[in-house]
């Protein structure tokens, strides 16, 4: 608590006695969503103060929220290089076919397409059909989330789970793909000679 | 690649002459992964390090290759804390629900059950939908990257896929939800009054 504070994350709590602070349950709530978005989420601490005070910015419209929420994943940690111009092209194309309104800047193009390069690395060149079974995973997940927000409402709940959604649906799935990963090299497995 | 050999994430390369390092194409591949996995695949040293190790140990089963990839992305950068227990039932029972064979130590199952934590912070307890939405887009893309597995002939072949691609199919997914968001939501804003 008192590191978030420092960190300018958090409101310093209520003097009640020279020794004694006080912390309403607002501010409980939100060393809980603090510690979400930098632990599970892996936010730096300056992209989890961008996300805390785009949420704080209570009168600003829904979709500036949504900007921020959309870059803070995608703030890198390192440097990162720039996606090959073959991998940007073919990830917008796979969007394009797709029929996705989306905006030349949006951070996702270059973060699949860094991914793609990654793998044309080992030598693995994507197929189309693995590029649509990605494409249409992630179209499924945020219909799920899009349903999510349209049962809130609340302007402020709707921000609150826009901003945490998308940075908490990344470990959601990536923690279900790792068990289904089990599932489907089980048999896989099974047919190796024992060792 | 200083940096890289530094860390001991490559060998160094062979001296030719008093002041000239020969490196082989086989060098420069592995600099592309090594870099694939620490920058957009957002591994920690020590894990790349685990990573690069399996990958070398030729001689091991598969499924050990396999293991060390699964709990290479789920190494936490920080302390994290253990998720809830109902948390963790959530997700066994929508694993279980799908018949999905796993293990107890199945890194994603906490990983998932730590997402589900943090949105339950913002009041949001995710219904059993939207838990089957992640559950089967995740089940898709694992699909996938098993037909990706079985177009390679060569264990090393395979065992690298195994590995990037668990590694790299985390950002490929959510660079594309990224872009899949802003178009769901393109209908949500264009209905709020402008600002």
């Amino acid at each position: 608590m008192k590191y978030y504070q420092r960190e300018g994350l958090l409101p310093a709590g209520e003097r009640t006695a020279p020794n004694q602070v006080a912390y309403s349950g607002e501010h409980v709530q939100r060393v809980r969503l603090i510690r979400a978005l930098l632990e599970t989420g892996g936010l730096s601490i300056a992209a989890a103060k961008d996300v805390i005070s785009a949420l704080d910015a209570s009168d600003a419209p829904l979709s500036e929220t949504f900007e921020v929420a959309q870059h803070a994943m995608s703030t890198p940690r390192t440097k990162e290089s720039e996606p090959s111009e073959s991998a940007r092209a073919r990830v917008a194309a796979i969007v394009v076919s797709r029929g996705w309104a989306f905006s030349a800047d949006n951070p996702g193009i270059d973060a699949a397409a860094r991914a793609l390069d990654g793998l044309s690395a080992i030598g693995f060149d994507a197929p189309d059909a693995y590029l649509e079974a990605y494409a249409s995973a992630a179209a499924s997940a945020a219909a799920a989330d899009l349903r999510a927000l349209s049962e809130r409402t609340s302007r402020d709940a709707i921000a609150e789970l826009m901003v945490v959604g998308t940075v908490l649906g990344d470990p959601l799935f990536a923690g279900l793909r790792r068990v289904a990963h089990e599932d489907a090299t089980h048999e896989m497995f099974a047919t190796q000679s024992p060792k």
